[in-house]
């Protein structure tokens, strides 16, 4: 499963030393081929990882024989010498594999601002490469856990073509660590330009609309790695379907294990004047800490939802707003509806729906609710 | 002190039973002149209460003879009979004191979504006018609690005129209640435009720039009434300085009084290529939940500094970011600084400085951290 059920790939996770638990904290995936497109799509922080810069620059030439990910250290705000290191990563596997360099992609996460231990991950490499395997992608997926309590694979199988794929992020909000790690495989037979379009439009509805605390990474990497083993060039649309259902599987599974989290919450914007408009007050309400904490109160608190909205540009008239928390309408109109005493917040889901009244466009974000366990893990845990 | 500090002002605080609890909950402040010119400034929330809405028309004319404010109870969100339950508070008092209604504004904090009990609000302002005292500012300031701690005033008095005041408002973070309302007051003779002007540069770098969790409230409002009974006309610039002091004062209050909050933190950006770009960085640290819990845990992570500064848009180059927490530079050249061993953060008062080394402006934005006793409040907290 995870990375290898694609056809073409062999995956490997070992532990390297890098954590000082002795945890898993390597994981290697190689595309065998006969073909090697591959995409990417990295954080927006304009602060970046060194492994975002040097992979940025990989993904120029559509090519992936490899990628290297390390749990233990996101090799961020290192300067210079963390450049060098995940460089010196790249060609360290380079070498083992008998590839370029330039092939090979490097993602780490884990504390900012601390130098990877070279002497420990450059072995590692070695390791790993010896312990690839058409099995592996399990213990790949385990490999690049943090603060993650499970680790998170799907695959999708289709006509005779599969996607599959690992991801690794405790929501979007480990403590002093970069977040979402995520690297997806399949053996269909596609171009990397085509691999680009489609993962850019699964990240967009499905990663993208991930926002547990509205704290952006890092390191956050999205890698689609094509094999062409499976000889099936599949019409676009079902491909890209493929990878938009393994991105969205993986990105709840994200939301699932969300730091301190008890409650999912679905923040589903209806009725908007553009989808730009129902993201914007999607995201508007799914950042509101005092909802969040009102949530995790199980307080069906309507208010928040509106005060909320008010702070966005978006279409709407404040008289017209609707609002149904786990589908009753305690709000109309801008005013009371229904009797809140009706709403029932006693299960992990809670689906809050805001009609803006404006149009017929519709987007849906999901967080968590804010606990004194987010506050716990964020404060004791030292970078 | 208080709004009775300056000449030509009464005010009264009083229990009217809008409170279950009995406290205090109605306040009256009045002009009685001889001028009456007013300024004021809003919420920027597109949802805005009824007291908002009829006070912003209050003002549209310059001139305001009193002001009525109640607790235990927004009147946010209670469409057209909260707007007429505005109106009836202006026209009781207005007949009660033999003024006209359109120069009585009103503000209202509380829970959102409930209308206001008339019964008892409106038989409250009779008693409170009765009160009316030169000597009423202390009682006035302590009536609009909600969930603050403390009540707030301030006073500068310069060479025969003053300013004084009180806020209400525990940080910006008010469960299930709008936040923060200032009354400010002057002797000083001052025109309703002047008074504008100087208002709007005051709360500019002040109240906007306290920010404890990002949520913007629907009843913010910032009035300042002139009554000219000083007899006194001060330059511009001097009476400016005095409003900007007694507004820095308050809002300062209002970031200790923080819910559940045991840091103050003084987010500093410095060398910004424009002011705007240092307040959109100030604002994008002072909202990042992981660094706040990062300050209550008492742990200089200045890796959630450089991630908060990368979501911005301002102009920097990110190996050459510089950041000091309580005076020492842990980030130098966008990477690993001074022994972070060396900060001392045991005690309330929290120091960042975000350097931007992209020109020569600053802005400073106060916030607290983030900590289980605001879940505990906001998520036990009913609306």
């Amino acid at each position: 499963m995870s990375v290898t059920a694609a056809k073409g790939f062999t995956a490997a996770g070992i532990a390297a030393g890098i954590k000082e638990n002795g945890n898993p904290d390597l994981a290697l995936v190689v595309n065998t081929g006969p073909r090697r497109a591959a995409a990417g799509v990295f954080t927006s922080n304009r602060v970046k990882a060194a492994p975002v810069l040097w992979s940025e620059q990989v993904l120029k030439s559509g090519q992936v024989s490899a990628v290297v990910l390390n749990s233990g250290g996101a090799n961020a705000c290192t300067g210079p010498k963390g450049f060098q290191d995940t460089h010196a990563t790249a060609e360290k596997a380079a070498e083992v594999l008998g590839r370029g360099a330039i092939e090979v992609a490097v993602c780490s996460t884990g504390l900012i601002g601390v130098l990877l231990p070279m002497d420990k991950l450059l072995p590692g490499v070695e390791t790993a490469a010896a312990a690839l395997s058409e099995h592996g992608g399990e213990k790949a997926a385990i490999a690049i856990k943090t603060t993650d309590t499970v680790h998170k694979t799907a695959v999708v199988t289709k006509d005779g073509w599969t996607v599959g794929g690992m991801a690794k992020g405790a929501g979007m909000l480990a403590p002093g660590l970069a977040t979402m790690l995520v690297v997806l495989t399949t053996d269909a037979v596609v171009e990397s330009e085509v691999l680009d379009k489609a993962l850019r439009a699964a990240t967009r509805t499905t990663f993208d609309r991930v926002d547990s605390d509205g704290c952006m990474s890092t390191n956050d990497t999205v890698l689609l790695l094509a094999s062409g083993a499976a000889d099936v060039t599949p019409e676009y649309e079902e491909f890209a379907e493929a990878v938009r259902a393994v991105c969205d599987d993986l990105g709840q599974q994200l939301i699932r294990d969300a730091e301190g989290a008890s409650k999912d919450i679905k923040v589903e914007v209806v009725n908007a004047a553009s989808e730009d408009d129902a993201v914007e007050v999607g995201r508007s309400i799914a950042r509101n800490n005092l909802l969040k904490c009102a949530v995790h109160g199980e307080d069906p608190n309507w208010g928040r939802v509106l005060s909320a909205i008010g702070t966005t540009k978006a279409a709407f008239e404040p008289d017209r707003l609707n609002v149904a928390i786990n589908g009753v309408w305690v709000c109309k109109n801008g005013g009371v509806g229904e009797d809140r005493e009706k709403v029932d917040m006693r299960y992990r889901e809670v689906h809050i729906v805001a009609d803006l009244a404006a149009g017929s466009e519709t987007a849906t974000i999901w967080t968590n609710d804010l606990t004194a366990d987010y506050v716990h893990e964020n404060s004791a845990y030292s970078s």
